[in-house]
């Protein structure tokens, strides 16, 4: 790892439904301002956000055929960042070109790649297709944290604070004290983990969604890709009854110290339930504030405090192999 | 004096009445983040506020039998900040371990030790018999000021400016012109002044107060303790009667330019009418926001402009007085 | 140009109207936090707005006879700075003096002198008799600008930007590709330069003032003068009626990225018709924050990226003249 950030790297930018068809969209993301915007078809192309003349945003600016025009005064820029017209004068400046970034729309997210060597091919994106498919039904969502991306990704590599933050909502009080079946592996650059718990108490929300009576076996396993993308399938069941939920959580640096985190939850149940849908929109929007308060908690500590070694404990297994994968990335 | 803040003293930290029962209170004194929470019985314990795990803010925890426990993933911590419980392990980590501060409760403030080495006894925390007695009636009420601690203290050791600042309210025009008889004398770290002005007019809240007809003295002693607490005691007087306020304010830095401070009022007339308290709650205020107004303005000047040199005048020598006190401390 | 802000100048410090008959008026010119007031006869006083005494700012005190008066201990300053009373003592301590500055009032404006060495004569500020005249009829606004001052001159200086920034207020999308008459000239430390268009379609608001039915010339001649002040004369015509107006535009730097900006608009046609004058100021507080908006994204952009090298066009050609100018200055 070089930098601030892990380079050479596709991050989740947006959610394609994030980018409107015929209007710019400004994200920062690894502290680089960019604007997206789309083709006449629908392609996304992503540029530096700033007009090359005065630095203006382009995203103040308008979409035309697939280029953007800066509205301070006018010069045009296609997909690749080049400057094509300067109005009142018939020679482009030769300098008159842009940052431009690789993008990719895949599952519902647009990636973009950031680094400094090209792209690698886009089929190292990982692929969810749990999201415009007959056999899931689910929802994405974007969120912005006032809190370090690695703070979310830690978050969700260690699953027993399902029982305090969540207590009240997908944990419960008797887990905590349940000895749950850990495993944590690394297969090249990605580290797979997972998390059975058998006999359990369900969290109400898990209650709600699988309609168990009494206890049940929570099987999780989760694995982890870099730069930042975390993948989580849970199994909930008891004799009568098994429900899957898919859990894709790509997070992404704005700075230093905020995130873009994305939720795409996707089930096996009920899939024609729209009502179902909308509730777990609700539900994990509660689930996820949880987190957001803990995690930007914790950022106002370690902001206020500088560095500060945290104390390792057993839950911390899969959060220790992640950050030995990003060492030598 | 070493460092930025005055080392090894008793700070007040909070109102008995702002740290719940039940729930966790969260403070800056000092710098320092401090999560502060009660026994069973009432005793009150502070710790950093901040888990040794990840670093969560303990403050957004759970008070559990006296002790506090993280709400991320679920470690116990007693009143001494040693970690008695990490869920799903039996062993607790040798480090896991924060910072815990002297605390003692008196006459309905909470006060803090800050300092590195142990603390001195609670004896030599200052007594003010003035809030749970028959013999006064008054009120005790916390501000947040925007301001360093001292230009509240400075405020509070010049009383020149009542006719100013205060001048619709506690002062009076009148006495910008008298004489004041003043004495400041400095005893060990005590620093002791007097300010007798007789023969003026009395502003409308005392007029109020007293129910005075015409000219009054006006007797103020006042003592400023190290860290910064002053304690004014004021007599005012005409022919027909005599009243006595006495004002305690303990003042905190949060960092250092912002502050804590307190007002504890009381009165020895009319200690049964409820109405007059509730309308000096109401005055009191009105007097502090002005000093506010004014304090928050100086430490703007003095943070757009650096350091600034005062220019000394006779109302100084209580200001000039307690520096030296606390250059030597 | 030595120091941050181009020194020894007359900066517009205020409109007339904002410098109140009998209250102080605080505001930061080129960084420096300074108080304005009046004598009883009107003429204006400026002073470094921190009492001498403990910082106070003195906009929060009261005006007394043309001196001013610290409402925290009762200082009391004349319009030279120099304190003539100390409540409570009769030696007025040597320091007891603050900064002030040479100040103007002229056609509607207070003028400061932002420098070392005493300053020029008022005979250099520049004279725009539009505001109180019966030959022109319009009004004078202040804004305020979260962007460099310098950005505020070079968005006046380059009016290729109507044509995108404005195109649905007083630009227009076909004049962007007229090709413009444009000369640029330097006299001495001033830049004018003149901006002609024939036969292009006019913005709607030029339709709106001066009832044209097609096609106009749109005749523009600009003025920079040190340190930030343009003035442009606008001539919009066809055959049948021709109106000229006056936009003056001074631009005082508050902070090296914030800054104030002020419009006098005037015109000579329809003088009678006050309607016409309030819709100006709609119309034309529209345009500004056309602008504003832009600015102010260039200044994030800046903020963000930290120094740039802009690509030079063709219209950017006064910008360069008084960029050579200022450096030196």
């Amino acid at each position: 790892m070089t930098g601030e950030f892990l380079q050479n790297q596709w991050y989740a930018a947006a959610l394609s439904k994030e980018v409107p068809e015929k209007e710019p969209f400004a994200r920062k993301i690894c502290g680089e301002d960019i604007v997206f915007f789309r083709k006449p078809k629908g392609e996304v192309s992503a540029l530096e956000d700033r007009c090359a003349h005065r630095h203006a945003p382009l995203s103040l600016g308008l979409v035309e055929n697939g280029s953007i025009r800066c509205q301070y005064h006018g010069m045009l820029f296609d997909g690749n960042g080049q400057c094509v017209e300067v109005p009142g004068q018939e020679k482009i400046p030769s300098g008159a070109r842009i940052k431009s970034y690789p993008v990719a729309e895949q599952d519902g997210w647009v990636w973009i790649w950031i680094g400094k060597n090209g792209s690698q091919s886009v089929s190292t994106i990982p692929s969810f297709p749990y999201f415009d498919t007959a056999k899931w039904a689910g929802f994405q969502k974007y969120f912005h944290v006032q809190g370090a991306a690695q703070l979310f990704v830690d978050n969700l590599l260690d699953l027993s604070h399902l029982a305090f933050t969540h207590k009240s909502s997908i944990g419960s009080t008797s887990s905590a004290v349940a000895e749950p079946d850990m495993e944590v592996s690394v297969e090249g650059d990605l580290v797979r983990g997972r998390r059975y718990i058998y006999n359990v108490e369900p969290g109400p929300l898990i209650v709600k969604w699988g309609g168990f009576a009494g206890q049940i076996d929570r099987c999780s396993d989760y694995i982890w890709r870099p730069p930042s993308v975390v993948e989580i399938e849970s199994k909930f069941s008891d004799p009568t009854n098994k429900i899957t939920i898919m859990v894709i959580n790509p997070i992404t640096p704005e700075t230093d110290v905020t995130a873009h985190f994305w939720i795409g939850w996707s089930r096996d149940f009920d899939i024609d339930d729209e009502e179902l849908t909308k509730s777990a929109i609700v539900d994990n929007t509660r689930v996820i504030m949880e987190d957001v308060v803990m995690i930007e908690g914790q950022q106002r500590v370690i902001s206020s405090r500088g560095s500060l070694q945290p104390v390792a404990i057993k839950a911390d297994r899969a959060v220790m192999a992640v950050q030995n994968v990003i060492k030598r990335l």
